[in-house]
């Protein structure tokens, strides 16, 4: 899958995609990232990218030239390729919209600065838009490196055999149970007993009510969206019984 | 403010803090980031710093020494210092989040990565725990770059006179209006000519319906959480003709 970043800031991607699940990635050649500095398609003596907002007010726009400019020149290599900008009106970045673009060839994502874009661009090139949440970043490059890493590890062979997404939080739908390495006993606090047991099945169970017990307190608002088996409502009604206890 | 970052991968922020509002912030010195190296913390001569989970399944589990004996050296620096987790479970990163982040002396932002950390580490140490949204990450550190991003944009002086927060997407509960620069024609869209006209009310007035206008088409959620004025509420009526008609 190729991912084309387009950016005033291309430095800022020097680190984040150089680790890791990411930085494996590339070298099996199961992804591609490009960085594309916006700038260099502004034709204008001082290379402006950016102007002030007409009607007035804070902060600066980008310009709608430059940025159509390098837009078209990286779509004409990419024909198969989406035009995504990141910003806070897009959709929100889920497993479900991560799993959705893993399986398209390619991405082209646009790194606004938040003040804003000029509006053209969204206008007449967008494909899509994908927000991280209802907060405000200093400009998409942040978003960017999000979706890069959360679609990436959707990529079928990206995640080695001894690695799983299935598992994951949101992978069923439910928040990952708790994980517990060595020692048995840290600072007073044991493992619990069902993890050491060696018993698969008991693993299996004691793992799938405690996503259910973790679900219910932090992000009831996900329950409602899986299918739940007859096994996960008697858990959950067990669940009930022991944390609602005195309440 | 001190942000204080506990990683595995120190390389990863390498570029992300290096430019634009978080260089200038750290220049003027209103924040301060320091990198810890997790590893450094481990004991053992491999300097082992995530073992297999308890009960078998796919990934790595963070071990607890490792990261206790971290959070414990950087906690006795910043005892003011907030302990943040950052992991799908956590509570998502809002603008009310980061405003209630950035008025904190510090925080110490783990980065996990998201097939676990031991959860004794989250029973014992974690104050806080950051939620990016409910897409799973290779590891907490996009979501420290998101969190300390989103959270020094509101530190006051942070932002110079001609930026501002306030007009952002949800500085008042909306999306932004739509930005616009020149030229005032681009690829046969002209700009909208309430933004050429010089009346500040005129323009005032259009960029809080077109506010409005973007809120309620993309995340009409948001409208119930704002007090709308009698102003708002005909704007929206307008906006429902207009935009509603011929549905």
């Amino acid at each position: 899958m190729r991912f084309d970043i387009l950016t005033l800031f291309t430095g800022m991607f020097s680190g984040p995609f150089d680790e890791s699940i990411i930085k494996r990635a590339k070298d099996k050649q199961l992804i591609d990232i490009t960085l594309h500095n916006i700038r260099d398609y502004a034709t204008d003596r001082h290379q402006t990218a950016d102007d002030a907002p007409y009607g007035g007010g804070a902060g600066m726009v980008m310009k709608a030239e430059p940025l159509a400019a390098c837009i078209t020149a990286v779509k004409e290599l990419r024909p198969d390729s989406t035009v995504v900008l990141t910003s806070p009106q897009g959709r929100p970045l889920t497993h479900r919209v991560a799993s959705e673009l893993a399986k398209k060839a390619g991405l082209i994502i646009v790194c606004g600065r938040y003040e804003g874009i000029d509006e053209r661009i969204r206008t007449l090139y967008a494909e899509d838009d994908i927000s991280l949440g209802d907060f405000v970043l200093s400009g998409g490059e942040i978003a960017a490196m999000a979706i890069v890493d959360a679609t990436t590890r959707l990529i079928p062979g990206v995640l080695g055999s001894c690695e799983s997404a299935g598992a994951d939080s949101f992978g069923d739908g439910l928040l990952e149970y708790p994980q517990y390495t060595r020692p048995p006993l840290f600072m007073g606090i044991e493992v619990p007993p069902a993890l050491l047991s060696g018993n698969h099945e008991l693993i299996r169970k004691w793992r799938r009510k405690e996503s259910l017990r973790k679900t219910r307190l932090l992000r009831p608002d996900l329950l409602p969206e899986i299918t739940l088996t007859k096994e996960d409502l008697k858990m959950l009604h067990e669940i009930a019984r022991e944390d609602d206890r005195g309440m």
